[in-house]
């Protein structure tokens, strides 16, 4: 099942389930009722009528630093022995389509592409056995990063908390099986990020039982499970494309801020 | 004037004005609409018959770094040239009163006493001659920080984002000029931090363009200024109070947890 959001032509905004190439808005949200409790609201209209937008609203956005071998590598340091947690601040989520602005504070802006596994109740104290009936579904992110200022800073949150630096979408898979996934960006059709979930250092529960060990995770959360090696900086006029399988694509044009 | 949120006997939650020991409810809320906008919901009700909670419900909590040359000093660094951001999940927040759990995964968790100023509107690209004007008001926070994860994880945000780190309230304070504040910590009636927003490395003015280049602030989001020097370990038992002169006093107890 594909759970998006949307603006309607009308103007106002639903969850919805894509199928068939259209969008069926929903009374109500998938994340504050079971899925078999969402009824139709009014008929399916054309994908190409909508404009999606982040599948969700993240009260909180829990990313994942250096979670995959060789990305760990390209940047010269190890692996953690521990999952390494950082925040994005919600306001830097944007939906499909919706543009990257490289922000004149920073000359090295680089995409990130990962696999964002949506929070779908309220969990804390999770346990390999039950973290992943935690999880909605599992939708697209670009965890967009300048790469001068995190290095310059220590702290990443201004690195990576510029409005419009997390792009989210272009729906929730709920069916999904985040292993052996392909996680791939394409700037202007060429492949610069390209790697497998199954090189991932910690799995999607390992992850969720060490961050709700922490916080309380709350519907519509989400948790980006860290990106591939390839990150490459970003031009004004570029197209950015994050693709997993499974799920779909979610294209971002770069724009200067 | 001093905008509070609070529990009502009824069990219905309501923003309001705290005045004469008295709570007088309001319809609606200070973050959607202008002060003189808001009418009372009822008659007041004794302070000491609802429970407050923390002022204002923020999408993100942005925190300032090493913002006293004295704190800095006594962790061993210099402070820095621009400001140190880092971020607090919005699940971290309790209200006045509620305890603060000392999780089993630390050794060493630490009081850190804050002026906090609180977003009143949307803003972006502020600038040092309007940035206190999207300021509705200033509060009393607590950034509890487990500091041993913090020196073990190099990001902060594992350290200070435990559910209770984030204490806030009584209430806004919107009349307060936040410069030569007294910001104390008392720990079982003991002082352990002291100091003066005179002694700031950066003004909330200064911290407000810093921030607000990099991301939008939304209504109820909260800028939390930094900590005096003076932080020391928690105990269960332990009864915390963090007192800023012109606003009140925040009191948590220290639970295990």
């Amino acid at each position: 099942m594909r759970i998006a959001r949307a603006l309607l032509p009308d103007g106002d905004v639903y969850y919805g389930l894509v199928a068939d190439e259209h969008f069926q808005p929903l009374h109500g949200s998938p994340f504050d009722r079971p899925l078999d409790a969402l009824t139709a609201a009014g008929r399916p209209a054309p994908l190409a009528s909508v404009r999606l937008l982040a599948p969700c609203q993240p009260s909180k956005m829990i990313c994942i630093g250096r979670n995959y071998v060789e990305h760990a590598a390209e940047h010269g340091v190890d692996v953690p022995s521990e999952p390494l947690i950082f925040l994005k601040p919600p306001s830097a989520v944007v939906g499909p389509g919706e543009a990257v602005l490289l922000p004149s504070l920073s000359q090295k802006v680089e995409h990130e592409a990962e696999l964002v596994a949506v929070i779908g109740r309220r969990a804390r104290g999770l346990t390999l056995d039950n973290a992943l009936e935690a999880v909605l579904g599992y939708t697209c992110g670009n965890d967009v990063t300048a790469r001068d200022l995190q290095r310059r800073d220590g702290q990443w949150s201004r690195a990576k908390g510029f409005d419009t630096f997390c792009p989210l979408g272009p729906w929730i898979e709920t069916g999904l099986d985040w292993r052996g996934q392909q996680v791939q960006c394409l700037v202007n059709d060429e492949v610069r990020q390209s790697g497998s979930t199954a090189d991932m250092v910690f799995g999607v529960a390992e992850l969720l039982v060490y961050v709700s060990a922490v916080m309380t995770l709350e519907p519509g959360d989400v948790l980006m499970t860290g990106t591939p090696s390839g990150v490459s900086p970003l031009r004004a006029g570029d197209q950015m494309v994050v693709s997993i399988s499974g799920i779909g694509t979610l294209s971002s044009p770069v724009r200067a801020g």
